[in-house]
């Protein structure tokens, strides 16, 4: 598994008149979380696009626990928990206050820049077998 | 089951780089549409809000299956399955240029303006035992 | 000068905590506002920018009157008042509630898919030619 | 003067299809830029809030000279030129790679709860006294 936290601070334009975070911006927070996955762990999503590869969301999925509010310190936390394969699967928590806010999901798979599924770039690949090596294994 | 079918037009603004609707953006499409289920059937949600009644949203997820492209007129096709309970799910579809572009649901439950959980307010209950009223019945 | 007027519902997903709309999204219904009036006149944004055109926006402003609200009809009325030279400037007005909420204004020229700024598409400037014709002609 | 700087990171959600941030963005991130300006100073916008008081956008205005891209660091740097009267003026630059972006302002005044022009609440006022003390004064 690989893991990383990313912090952000909630704004006014995300929150609705419910006084709390518009539900929609967590896809965005875990958007965030992906982006900050994948840079730390030597994988820049921009040089992935640069490269001709895009990496859209099949599928995302959030269950919303308790509010985000405005000026509240995010942390959300990002992780791959088994190697990707054809797809990939991140997995999401939101925390604030010292609580669970969140928890969700995105999958996604690697197209070319004509929207074609195509496989992982091999350095996606290489660096996912590094990520995944069994720690006791040759 | 109850229906409802909203056309939006996909605005530049809900584009992201990629040249498609950034994924978030459907859960706001999936609001105009049960907004838009509410009020033809006689429950607008303002009026709902106006009452001291919010209907947060407890889960959301999505399934994406082909782009949302800039000014694609989009038809959303809104459905409530079953007669709600302390919960309420929403179904969701969304078609352009005549295919199925993503599906998803969304589920929910009422609180108060101190955000407690609370029943439907009477109106919605009377209007959704209506709907649902078993069709030979007396 | 050529006008037009569109209608749109405000969405839940526009408000935030201060029970209004965020004032940020009123740059994103002058967009739905100016595409409309392309469109209308002959010119949809799509078919520019499938001709390789891109027409951001240099300079926007907006003045706030009154607060757009959740569920409200609002009325973007968009105004092209001079011919457009390298410079194309469009004026806004927002209404709703039979109230003026807001004025605003923008400010394009068109550049080509690498980002440099070029002459309008022939077919621009012939329709704009066409439209801003002396009245009384010759 | 009393300035403040502050960083975020250009999310995939902020971008549109002309491969760029969509502009109304940059007026959300003239709000990230105000809010640590008034946190900075002693004035957290949340307390404000609290204490019954809204500080709306009046106005607003920008003006755009080069794109922020994707996965940009930017640099927001947020100005009081002036000690604020009835109405609040805020000057904003943009800055990622070495580069002015963009440029642009905000106007606001007080009011309440109720959406009523209100003075600006004391603790603000004193503090703003404070910060624009002629320097050679006593």
């Amino acid at each position: 598994m690989i893991e990383c936290r990313t912090e952000l601070r909630v704004r006014y334009a995300e929150t609705d008149m419910m006084g709390v975070v518009y539900h929609a911006n967590f896809l965005a927070w875990f958007e965030v979380g992906r982006t900050e996955l994948l840079r730390q762990h030597g994988l820049p999503y921009r040089t992935l696009e640069d490269g001709g590869y895009r990496l859209p969301v099949l599928e995302a999925q959030a269950k919303y626990l308790r509010p985000a509010l405005y000026d509240d310190m995010v942390v959300i936390t990002t992780r791959l928990l088994d190697k990707p394969t054809v797809r990939i699967r991140l997995d999401y928590e939101v925390h604030a206050r010292g609580q669970l806010l969140a928890t969700g999901s995105t999958t996604h798979a690697f197209i070319n820049a004509q929207g074609e599924p195509v496989k992982p770039p091999a350095a996606f690949s290489v660096r996912m077998n590094e990520l995944f090596a069994a720690p006791g294994g040759g």
